[in-house]
């Protein structure tokens, strides 16, 4: 089991702030983004005596609301297709668990949200990557390719869309082509969409309103991202596959249930529908246009702009990135600031890639996330000057 | 992956209460005590403007709370021999996944929770079952039974102590000579310490205060029914184990977190200590008196008077308990009143045990654990003499 490849420079970063450096945070999902006060309103007016185990599929009310949400974007779901989870965390896992037995495979597109990893390896799942390239803005292979890497033992395909690491959106002839191989080879599509608001050109689409998936699509979803909720575990896993929702109502029920006071805040924001995103993805918007703007100005610097999710995923012009991302901890700062990143390694499975990618998180302000840039870009100068002389 | 067996007669209740039939719950550990004030206090006193991600391990408030509770009990803890975890149910699931790979085994005492079934099945692991008998009040084997069971594929011994569903608290001769198969065998102990607080009669003894057991020793814990927060889902995973809890550590990073309001709730709790548990272990013993004296009134039931927990595993006097506890719901009420049970075939592997016992969860006050077992009296009264013409 590896350790968390986000959370390796954890501790460089606390001894650079212990030296009184301020760190910009670029690397990791956490939005500084205010969660909403009906969240802590509706907590607070909870009104039983007892916190009592739950249903395992869930609260009616949390339930009701997402059918609500996405009744909204024209996708109706029965009351069954839904099943609570904690976090987007438990339906990828309870997901994987559910579609693959141990020594299964998956197919998944590096580079891809680095946890998936870890939860393969509990499962005993073997994750097969399939590589998308910095130069093709991370869009999907040719069908070919990818139907290449299909084997008696694949059980599915992972995609995330809008994908974290790399931002990308898929267009809807990747879905089709998705599609197909699943149909063909009788494979689940399991699609984590938890970025699904956070388009900023063209639109999306569910892998649930694709014509001819309703047996093959299972959504992992989350309300961390659409409303600032990160640390309260909410998330669900859809599917129309009622032999697939069975098992999952069984692994929630082994599990008994998700946190009650939590759910209940949660459908309070689902109720509510799009208020809080639609402010929210013009504030994304600004701070992507301003991320990616300051990194075209870094000499060497290759990246694609990305339409959607809050992350970047740029090539830089050094060696080694993870010895790079270090070096920004612990041997540089201008002003007393610096920029902490993502290194690319920890989003591929295959060994070599991603060495010089890293994952920019535009989770700050505009400002704060041009200067976090400028910050890189300074170091980049000085790391590749000082590496030249050594 | 099989249904909840204990969640398998609830469309029967709800056709019951629909009918407007009353239902004693005896059949699920759901204690009717209010959770404590100080846990709705605290969340509520939240001040932090984002429910952000919080560190994987835990919340710093909380791992300390837990520190002091142990250390009241005369186990010194580290702070880094804790991970919080979404309810016992995370605990479980992570601690067989850390110690067991996919095909690898774990010992277990039947009768077992039942959904230590459903989380080996999710991991791929094998769980070995080893009798224990209604007669010897399901008190361990002699240890050479238990090393029969022992082959090169296993990887630990699972305990639970008080136990769930038998009530049966393990002396201190039972857990040194599963401390000694431990050491003999280089196993882990995976103790299920859930139930600490509810003895009734001498004392019960944590694997964390075992000499020997430093390196083998996990304790799984959970807040739910200690401070009556089932719907918090509060728990952990206690070792001195650095190799295990460097993979614990590892499953919570790939998960992030848990829910942070949660933790902060939990933490206020745990911080005011016994305060709580004392007056509600004086109310559980009541019920425990109740529920027994009356078991005891009916012809040919067996049990022995269990010291811990608030269940109680008896032997009945008929030959199918499924299809009784069905009838109960569906055939059988006395002034709009019945019982439901959880049946015993649910808490063994063994296909054919328990198939006349059922599980009581003394989870109600005295007067109504008496009225719930009467009705069953009445209720095998009835049935054996229908059955019978049958």
């Amino acid at each position: 089991m590896p350790a968390s490849p986000i959370r390796k420079l954890v501790p460089l970063g606390d001894e650079a702030k212990a030296r009184g450096t301020h760190v910009y945070h670029l690397n990791i999902g956490q939005p500084d983004i205010e969660t909403p006060p009906e969240f802590f309103d509706a907590v607070c007016s909870y009104r039983e005596k007892v916190v009592a185990y739950g249903n395992s599929q869930g609260i009616r009310l949390f339930i009701e609301s997402l059918q609500q949400y996405y009744a909204s974007l024209s996708i109706p779901l029965n009351y069954d297709d839904i099943v609570i989870t904690t976090g987007g965390s438990e339906a990828i896992l309870f997901s994987m668990m559910a579609v693959a037995e141990p020594g299964d495979e998956l197919l998944v597109f590096e580079p891809f949200y680095t946890n998936y990893n870890g939860f393969a390896i509990m499962a005993g799942i073997r994750l097969v990557p399939i590589a998308t390239q910095a130069e093709d803005g991370f869009h999907l292979p040719p069908a070919e390719d990818i139907e290449a890497s299909i084997t008696p033992r694949t059980r599915g395909i992972i995609i995330c869309n809008p994908n974290n690491p790399t931002g990308t959106v898929l267009r809807p002839d990747e879905l089709y082509a998705v599609r197909d191989l699943a149909l063909k080879h009788n494979l689940y599509v399991l699609s984590d969409e938890v970025y699904r608001e956070f388009v900023y050109e063209g639109e999306t689409q569910s892998v649930l309103s694709i014509d001819g998936l309703q047996e093959h699509a299972v959504v992992m979803d989350s309300l961390s991202k659409r409303y600032s909720l990160c640390g309260g575990r909410m998330g669900c896993v859809i599917s129309r596959n009622r032999r697939f929702m069975d098992v999952m109502l069984r692994f929630g029920q082994a599990r008994l249930c998700t946190a009650t006071l939590e759910q209940v805040g949660a459908a309070a924001l689902v109720a509510e529908g799009a208020k809080y995103f639609t402010p929210m993805i013009s504030e994304y918007r600004r701070r992507r246009d301003a991320t990616f703007e300051e990194l075209q100005n870094i000499p060497g610097m290759l990246c694609r702009k990305p339409s959607g999710a809050f992350y970047i995923m740029a090539q830089f012009p050094v060696d080694d990135i993870e010895d790079f991302a270090a070096w920004m901890l612990r041997d540089f700062s201008e002003n007393n600031e610096t920029t902490m990143l993502a290194p690319g390694p920890g989003f591929y499975a295959t060994r070599g890639r991603g060495t010089n990618e890293a994952r920019l998180a535009y989770v700050l302000n505009a400002p704060e996330c041009r200067r976090a840039v400028a910050l890189v870009a300074r170091g980049i100068e000085q790391y590749n000057s000082v590496n030249r002389k050594g």
